[in-house]
């Protein structure tokens, strides 16, 4: 299946599924109101998609359960996206083109969103799976040796000089922000669909190789776009004293980077029939 | 057996469980250090004990594993502790007689801390129990029908005349709050061990009567003792115009209705012959 097949079918899924289950599920219309304001602020739904269409690339079949799941990913990114955007944070007041959470209801408002995204979002891939390992696989990818562990690098780092020209840092410090999600997304799928050790291995090495690409395209987005196409403010990372790989390596060495990247992740998952999954490089076209 | 005989064995269990493992399992020193400093704050370990006493009342024995799943609660409970206490939320400089978590790291730390604490005590629970029911019991509890909800309920509240006097609304804010933990943690024990119907549905009675006094304890707490017995700032519910079913019933009225609920609490578990649980209501004697 061709990727913008695969997104046509499914977002409007993952849309709606979020949109019902937000109301539905929590108790508090007004704090229900909160929490579904960022996560219905129109994001492309990458991970979820990610998750499903490994699925599809081993064959599984996608119901109520599976988007279940798939939706349990998406609140778990908005979550983290709030807590980012907080005034400790990286202080944003713009995201996907709408004010962030704490600008629209306030900043204990915004915390408490994220707080309870998060637990919901386990909650959903547990129940849809009914499986303690992908609870596990998710909380290992979001905790201290994860993305929470690649936020405080970031805020630890930023304006440290000693850390300004380190590659070590800078990459551990992206695979853990961006990467370890994207891979829990893919290798959540496979533990569900019940995969072969080949084919974990080799969705293993195609997720880790777009999710550390992805943080590179992030970065790129941030200088190639405008901020109104961006939706949010761009040019910002070098002012703020952000260290990233492009800041590193520069503009065209970063695009080599990406390059190669995309190249390996395809080569991965060339024991597939299903082409789906090598498409979501396609994403990266605008930055090359 | 007494309960002063649990503690005395399992405190320092749990305390030496969440020391090392802090270290071990965090690959970050500082950010590990960082969150170790919440937690070995010094707290009673309440809700970890109440899991492991439900085990022993239920004949379980507690091994590696159920330590595991005891601490992942702990390491849930102080998240809490360090978010309630963020500028924008209570706006706490001292905690169990230290500085709070963003009064000694800074603020952009202590949400990360906490944001990281939620996921490994989610982690730790799953391993330990290999259960997606006790991920799903946890993950609700102190979701935004549980844990959260209440918090959201105590900031749209204060200062809230419309709520001041709705015993309602207050009785639902601080069973959230505070109850939701508190009977999730027999709840998992009880899951976790197998006990049949009548004692689940005994063991649900004991734990709502238990976590919903344990609040009012709290407030009482509140206003008997002196800021320097509780190691926090007390006598500051009023100030701040919080509501409570201290300020709704007044001290007498509390005391009496702790009363009841000890009894209610305690005839819930006659049937178990082990009068371990039965005795953590005595943790109320010195505000009744």
């Amino acid at each position: 299946m061709k990727l913008t097949e695969f997104q046509t079918k499914y977002v409007p899924q993952i849309d709606n599924f979020l949109k019902s289950h937000l109301v539905s599920e929590v108790d508090n219309p007004v704090f229900s109101k909160i929490m579904s304001y960022s996560v219905m602020a129109g994001g492309k739904r990458l991970r979820p998609l990610l998750f499903l269409a490994t699925l599809e690339t081993l064959g599984h079949g996608i119901g109520e359960s599976e988007l279940r799941i798939a939706c349990g990913i998406e609140l778990i990114h908005t979550y983290s996206l709030i807590h980012d955007d907080l005034p400790a944070m990286d202080n944003d007041d713009y995201r996907r083109g709408e004010l962030t959470s704490h600008k629209k209801w306030g900043e204990a408002e915004a915390i408490l969103a994220g707080d309870a995204l998060l637990p919901l979002g386990i909650q959903w891939i547990a129940e849809g799976s009914n499986s303690a390992a992908l609870a596990i696989i998710m909380s290992q990818a979001i905790g201290p040796n994860g993305m929470v562990g690649g936020q405080y690098l970031d805020i630890d780092s930023t304006n440290n000089d000693s850390v300004k020209n380190n590659a070590k840092v800078i990459n551990q410090m992206e695979w853990l922000k961006t990467g370890c999600l994207i891979e829990a997304s893919v290798k959540m799928a496979s533990v569900y669909a019940g995969a072969n050790d080949d084919e974990i291995a080799k969705l293993d090495k195609f997720s880790k190789e777009f999710g550390r690409s992805y943080q590179i395209y992030d970065d790129l987005i941030d200088v190639v776009e405008t901020a109104k196409e961006a939706g949010k403010a761009t040019h910002k990372d070098a002012d703020e004293g952000k260290n990233n790989t492009l800041t590193l390596l520069g503009l065209e060495d970063s695009r080599k980077k990406l390059a190669e990247m995309i190249k390996a992740g395809k080569e991965a998952i060339a024991i597939f029939n299903e082409p789906l999954l090598g498409e979501f490089f396609n994403l990266y076209r605008k930055v090359l």
